[in-house]
């Protein structure tokens, strides 16, 4: 069977990146862009393996899609993100003019539409809670371990 | 004579930056970061030449900063940048912890004051209008010779 192109297994594939954080250690989130059904870059959070603390996943696969498409601006293109993006990534959401916004779960602690409500584009469409439940369970499973 | 080691002293070594930005054709934005009177970073926005939505002076200078130190985090730190950082510069100064934030010119458009004005760290301290002429003169030739 050839697999549905919609926003679960865009979010799948999210989560596959969010599965790779979390073996390396890393806070588990993970990011898809998508062009016209093709994802073009997948990241994951690397902040300590890079030591760099703005080498979120969002910001990782928008510096990816930009180098692959040659344009600085990903108007056609949708972000998946297990969980949803901070300040600095909703401000690098907003440079990139992505059309698409797709989070699984919320982040009541560090999220956007808390700390920088009006920094995507006004333009981009934002959809939330896809695959809510396994996008929050990776989460808590991670913090659960360290502790 | 031994230069002092004052906020306009790292302002201009932030607005050399600015000037290398305007020869390549990109927004003249500089920036240094500075860890005990030592530049530890610097950068301009290269947001053109490196295709890349994300590649801010601030941005840039964060990272190099965090390699530099061998450490996410910019406890001891002040960034100097010749304009208000946007939102997603913001959020990387938060996540980065530096503790002190001057810049020169304001941003009323896109800067994080309005965008995101609880994204930095509680403890980081903010200057902002050191060198405030030069640094808006530059950005103010860079877009009349651009018309």
């Amino acid at each position: 069977m050839i697999p549905p192109f919609d926003d679960t297994y865009f979010m799948k594939q999210a989560l596959v990146e969010a599965s790779l954080a979390a073996r390396k250690g890393e806070v588990p989130v993970g990011a898809v862009i998508v062009c016209r059904n093709r994802i073009i870059a997948r990241a994951h959070n690397q902040t300590e393996l890079l030591n760099d603390p703005t080498a979120h996943a969002e910001i990782l696969a928008i510096t990816s899609a930009a180098h692959t498409i040659g344009s600085k601006y990903l108007t056609n293109c949708a972000l998946y993100v297990t969980v949803e993006p901070c300040a600095m990534c909703a401000g690098a959401i907003g440079w990139s003019h992505l059309s698409t916004l797709v989070y699984g779960s919320a982040d009541e602690k560090r999220g956007f539409r808390q700390y920088a409500p009006h920094a995507l584009h006004p333009k981009t469409i934002v959809k939330s809670g896809v695959l809510e439940k396994e996008c929050t369970d990776i989460m808590t499973d991670f913090f659960r371990k360290l502790r």
